[in-house]
């Protein structure tokens, strides 16, 4: 087990402030980077949180509002100077290669590495990336247009050794690996010794979930169910529920609800209205209801394993 | 006669830094303010200057590299938010409106005002936009592809009225509108005073240039000669000399001979390669040749006419 961290690059909402950029972040599991949406400035912030854009490969665009994706070019353009190499997948609604692809071979034409597109769809979970690391699926949204939420799942690691069943059995080195996956250990004699004595179970794996743009909706609670940490949007306030009703986007409160009915471990709340010039109001409200809730920021890092 | 002015956004070149944005500027003239060219963030960088959007009507795109054009989605969206009503013009080369029209159609497809092209040529200079306070010209620029920069020119402004003049011939406030525009006064006897007897001549006309990017070439003297600020891109230093000529870029020793040749009031040296972590190496190259240089900055108001 190792490394899984997310850095806030963005978590501002449509209209920008001084406070906040539109919505990107980077999903670090054992040292490859994921990129979810990819906001305008993206790449600012990107290097301002010192990550390494040679390990980024893939970028998933959770819907086709400019809030989102307008950073992709100077990101991809960037990432070219700096020397990436392979292939780059951005994985994002059909749209998207219609709309990218023209700007993308105009301005990115001296790329070192190839561009991608891998076509998702919003109206069911599916399994878009999967690595030994890291499986990515993606959670149906309800936005005022296609959109997905993202939710990012380790790979179960091995099972533990236990060190005393390892030293009562003597057990030579190089048998342990395979009964850490699982295999049972035959002594000299023939004896066949059961893998759940010598071990304990895998540590669960950490899971992510992201969840912007979207309103309130309680269809999303299986697939977010237990997750270790939820971002999830809250752009507006009580005071402007129906305003988020309207514009399909939720509050914080209702964020919190969510979050407690899927009883995740924590919550953090971003895609802030411009109107808020002090969130913690937002953060109040959804404390009422989800102690654990925490207001991202840029250059935030959210760590589920060091 | 009144503000002329021009704020600087960004002033970096191809490779973003933590210290510089993407090239884009804005000029302020009489209130009305033209965007040169719009880098990644220029939006960010436009509010925090407290520039108003509602103000913009044209936006110039020296030529179509990411680092000048890429901020322009966020820009027009932005703009689409706050409420610009009437009509923006795009100011660029032809393969501007083929690239940036289905992405426009697409992103800003809700947007209170219109968007339209003009499509200039790089070959020639030509007066590109003219009102009451102002013209654009462009200027030819030798880059990697088709390139220009950009002169604006105050219009002549009235004659100033000699106020002994006014006294020795009486003359009534109602005629001396007229007067300040050249006309001559007839007095009650009917005699004839010429207008250059009873004015002095117009305060001459405030004159920016802007030239980014390009390599250096005396050719674009007769454009820029007298200006009162040259802004002129000095990507890089005397040790980069061979490196400038092949990418079609200048060092800031070239943009000072360019502005001693050209007799300009000021030069502003700007698109900083990111290898420079301290551009005082720049100016003192550029200072050797041409003393009045100064390095641009984010945030930086040129200050032409108050």
């Amino acid at each position: 087990m190792a490394r899984f961290e997310i850095d806030i690059l963005g978590c501002g909402a449509a209209k920008p402030t001084l406070r906040h950029l539109p919505t990107a972040q980077v999903v670090n599991v054992r040292d490859k980077l994921f990129m979810i949406d990819c906001g305008e400035s993206a790449q600012i912030s990107f290097c301002r949180s010192r990550l390494n854009m040679t390990r980024l490969g893939h970028i998933f665009i959770s819907h086709l509002h400019g809030d989102h994706c307008f950073g992709l070019f100077g990101m991809l353009s960037t990432m070219g100077l700096s020397g990436h190499t392979g292939e780059v997948v951005i994985h994002a609604h059909a749209d998207a290669e219609r709309l990218f692809r023209p700007m993308l071979d105009y301005f990115c034409r001296e790329s070192p590495f190839d561009i991608r597109f891998n076509s998702i769809s919003p109206n069911s979970s599916e399994a878009i990336y999967t690595d030994r690391s890291v499986t990515v699926r993606t959670i149906p949204l309800k936005h005022r247009i296609p959109t997905c939420g993202f939710l990012f799942e380790e790979a179960e690691g091995d099972r533990h050794l236990r060190g005393d069943m390892m030293d009562f059995y003597n057990i030579p080195t190089y048998c342990r690996s395979a009964i850490k996956q699982g295999e049972n250990y035959i002594t000299p004699e023939g004896k066949v010794i059961p893998n759940t004595i010598l071990t304990l179970p895998p540590t669960p794996p950490a899971r992510y979930a992201y969840c912007s743009d979207t309103m309130y909706s309680n269809r999303i609670i299986p697939y977010i169910e237990g997750v270790d940490v939820l971002y999830h949007e809250a752009t507006y306030g009580d005071e402007a529920e129906a305003l988020a009703r309207q514009t399909h986007h939720c509050t914080a409160r209702q964020a919190a609800q969510l979050a407690r009915e899927a009883s995740v471990g924590q919550l953090v709340i971003g895609h802030f209205s411009s109107r808020y010039r002090d969130e913690n109001v937002l953060l109040a409200q959804a404390q009422e209801v989800f102690a654990n809730t925490t207001l991202a920021h840029e250059c935030m890092k959210i760590v589920l394993r060091k």
